[in-house]
């Protein structure tokens, strides 16, 4: 790999990356489950972070049921990636999410601090998922009345 | 474009946008218009995000009438930036933005997530923004009474 | 610098920065003082922000015990990286800094909104930190009862 081929394959990862969180704060589960190569495992899903979820599908429809009438913000800050040749590579990128939901008049929300450390591989021309981890550096959650709001975009 | 001079311009764009939202944050309204085409059309400004304004300028001083004795922060996250042409891109940018006030004794702050969607022209050598618009995934709000502080910097 | 030099630059500047705040948020104090020149200068242990400290390993171990018991997440969003030489740059990045420890069974937190001024060398190769400031937009804080926690990963 030449310099050029380096800082596309660094560029092209994070715009997977980018997409990855949006479609999946948009519910976008089609999108979601395409960032991910078929056989993907995810160690996201299980409680103690271990149990891998395998599969693209699988892994998308666990997630959308997790997030069931749940509204969330992903989002990812300046990553850490690593290019292992010319078709695979690793990162690690510093994650903050948002949930927010409502549960008999009460918002329920969890923030959480952490990392995402994934591998990735290029198959058919794409930078794919091949391995998601979470791990955790800060939670924080919360519950209050919701109150009206009217709020101009800005 | 070869690409060399695509990975210039996406590192040009972003390199506009960060220096869009700190002359945001620290109420440089000169440098905040100069980041937009002339006839730069934005919807972030109305109640419902549909109706425009028009004008670099003339954004510059809506947002800066909507933000007085306002402390902001906004915060921009790994984006998905589409090049057009030699000269015509769009984005979007996961954005997260805080605003504290004081009023008779009491702090109030909004916390909104969301997206910027924009589209950029390059004149005359520079990418500048041409439309802005800005979506909403949560919106947090609250007030407090403000505490003393003595933080040191870090 | 040709263009592909200058666009390594900004990556492997990017590179250190991702490096210096996972350091700092996963305690590696190794790590985080490799990441500055050896008589580099930080501005942001005094109170007053404008005392600095010099030398890696001084400013690494000031850092270790100021944040002793204390969990942090360090959040950096998109730069404003100027390259001024081949070997020396200047950079404003946005950071969040989320600190939370717990005392006499509260959960005491303070979340900063700021920005990191930095001066870069390249020295042997590699880009380090020479010299180091932060200034703030924000302040948040707060304490609170703790609440036991079980939260699955995701």
């Amino acid at each position: 790999m030449d310099d050029i081929q380096r800082l596309i394959a660094l560029q092209d990862i994070r715009a997977l990356m980018a997409r990855r969180v949006r479609c999946l704060d948009e519910k976008d589960w089609m999108g979601f489950a395409d960032c991910y190569a078929e056989d993907a495992i995810s160690y996201s899903l299980s409680a103690n972070g271990e149990t891998g979820v395998r599969g693209n599908r699988v892994i998308a429809e666990g997630v959308k049921k997790a997030l069931e009438g749940v509204a969330t913000a992903h989002n990812l800050h300046e990553p850490e990636i690593q290019l292992v040749s010319e078709d695979s590579a690793t990162a690690i990128w510093p994650l903050n999410d948002l949930l927010s939901w409502e549960k008999e008049g009460k918002r329920y929300w969890l923030r959480g601090y952490g990392h995402y450390r994934q591998v990735y591989k290029k198959i058919g021309g794409r930078w794919l998922i091949t391995e998601h981890r979470l791990t955790r550096l800060i939670m924080e959650h919360g519950n209050e009345a919701p109150a009206p709001m009217v709020i101009p975009n800005r």
